[in-house]
């Protein structure tokens, strides 16, 4: 009786986020952008068109559901946001001159960087343009949270450039770096929602830092998944990044843990030995594989998701109103969604 | 008796505009950027300490002077308004390769492209940073005029880059041009100093327009200048639009009232003839003067610097109090400023 409470229940949650996926790709169909220049907006409504998950709008909505019903409020916020991490992925994108985004031509591919840039700039400023219609009480704390993470975004986005030009990297540099690049937007996603909820700003920050600590858990898992996912439920090749020389978790912590000889051995790897791809994949994942750092990252992996929980179980909200929450994140992390 | 009343006022107008000029560098010094990475930070400092002549800055403190004699207050939006306006200005040069800003390098010269990219990004991040330290209850009128203007601005931006491929630019698409890529922030600049004052929207709406008008009076001025200007006075070479064939109002009217004769002898210079520079500019100008396309200019411009005063008559403030803003507008298109 308990276990088939408990599977409704799970069935009613994953309905919770269908509904507010359903809800989000129907908003964003009503508001393509369709004014002139069409050469500035084209590029708008293709990056929005090439898809993704939407993890981010999905945890704006799912932040008010926590404290409202009416989840439609928070769709201009949730589209804003999306609007927002697409404005960081097509300038990122011209930044590391890559081909291909979701498997499709990049912005600065199919059109040219001018324009990347340019259609770049006028998401940016979209984003407030949505956020804005949100016609609440909150509306400075929303816009204030929302600018301090596109700042701290362009931060985390320099220091990683920077990392690709230094030769030691901190560990500790490392995780500041991937909550500044990757997990503060989660963490604002629903924050937003919540205030756009009328969430006491308690409640809405306890919520930030669960986002937060989910977003470092997520991209330490996207390190290893890269290494050693399946890449038929990953959904792309796996060594991309050993290929690449990304100095990842894995690597760097690899790198503080092996012996003088083994870590210039690694570090010969990652300077270009002309070796094939796979034969450099092979290798450096046995390195990775005999100093144990797979399991180091997830041990790490594992205390940021305990401390999301943590700071979700804190929120003063009835148990089963943070279920959505709880198991959106415990999906996100087994990679199920 | 009555000269030298108007001396002293003139003298006292130019003070204030001094005083806001002086209260606006010590506030630029104040707020330098001293954050982390450096790699960001340092080229916004850099970019800004290029000087200029703040021309938006100080309107947002004149727009509020006519409202409230504590202009100090609109310091935060003054220097949002400069960041926002030297993101631009980043960003363009990025897209026009430009070596040089106000004689020094760009900073995707001194610094790389991928800096420039995202040192722009962070600069819109942080203009509206400085916004929403504006805690007035105008507070949403602000954030949306700005919005919009930030929106107008990149759609300004693509439109110029369309024109350079297009064969024919008609001259209302061309004013069309000038209005979204100049014009507007001048209007908003204004206008966020009124509301940050206090000001009724209906006064801010028609400083808003006196700004606009002004701005593309400006434009047109800055397109004279450039082909019949002194260059002591001006500030650069003249002759540049028209080495680069760029189809400033000057050549679009010459285009228009040329016969076919003309008109394709025209064409033909701004089709890469490989002729020398001094005798192109010294060919051209010629055609121009033909066609007496600098007085039709003359005209227009005059046009937009009436409706420009028409709106600023219709504000409902004391006249001495307006007068800063009308000694402002006169000294700008003058180019005494």
């Amino acid at each position: 009786m308990f276990l088939h409470c408990a599977e409704m229940s799970k069935h009613q949650l994953m309905q919770n986020l269908h509904q507010f996926q359903g809800l989000f790709e129907q908003y964003m169909q009503e508001h393509q952008f369709r004014s002139v220049p069409v050469e500035l907006y084209n590029p708008v409504n293709y990056i929005l068109s090439l898809g993704g998950k939407r993890i981010r709008p999905l945890m704006v909505l799912a932040g008010h559901s926590l404290f409202d019903q009416e989840v439609e409020k928070s769709l201009p916020a949730a589209y804003a946001v999306e609007l927002f991490h697409n404005f960081t992925l097509l300038h990122d994108d011209i930044m590391d001159a890559a081909p291909l985004r979701r498997g499709k031509p990049t912005v600065h591919v199919k059109y040219n960087a001018n324009i990347g840039i340019l259609s770049g700039d006028v998401m940016f400023a979209l984003a407030y343009d949505y956020l804005l219609r949100l016609r609440c009480e909150q509306l400075p704390d929303v816009l204030s949270v929302f600018t301090q993470t596109a700042i701290e975004i362009c931060e985390g986005q320099q220091m990683d450039m920077n990392f690709e030009q230094q030769e030691n990297v901190a560990i500790s540099d490392y995780i500041r770096m991937i909550e500044l690049k990757t997990a503060v937007l989660l963490g604002a996603a629903l924050k937003i929602g919540a205030l756009s909820a009328g969430a006491p700003l308690e409640e809405a920050f306890l919520l930030h830092e669960f986002g937060r600590s989910l977003g470092i858990a997520f991209q330490l898992q996207d390190d290893v998944l890269d290494t050693y996912g399946d890449p038929s439920k990953f959904g792309k090749k796996t060594g991309g990044d050993i290929v690449q020389n990304k100095k990842t978790y894995l690597y760097l912590k690899a790198m503080e843990l092996a012996d003088e000889r083994t870590g210039s051995e690694l570090r010969g790897y990652y300077s270009g030995s002309g070796m094939a791809e796979e034969e450099k994949i092979a290798a450096v994942t046995a390195i990775f594989d005999s100093l144990g750092v797979k399991e180091a990252a997830g041990q790490v992996m594992q205390k940021y998701q305990q401390r999301a929980l943590d700071f979700l179980a804190a929120v003063s909200v009835a148990p089963q109103k943070k279920a959505v929450l709880a198991d959106f994140a415990e999906s996100l992390l087994r990679r199920e969604y």
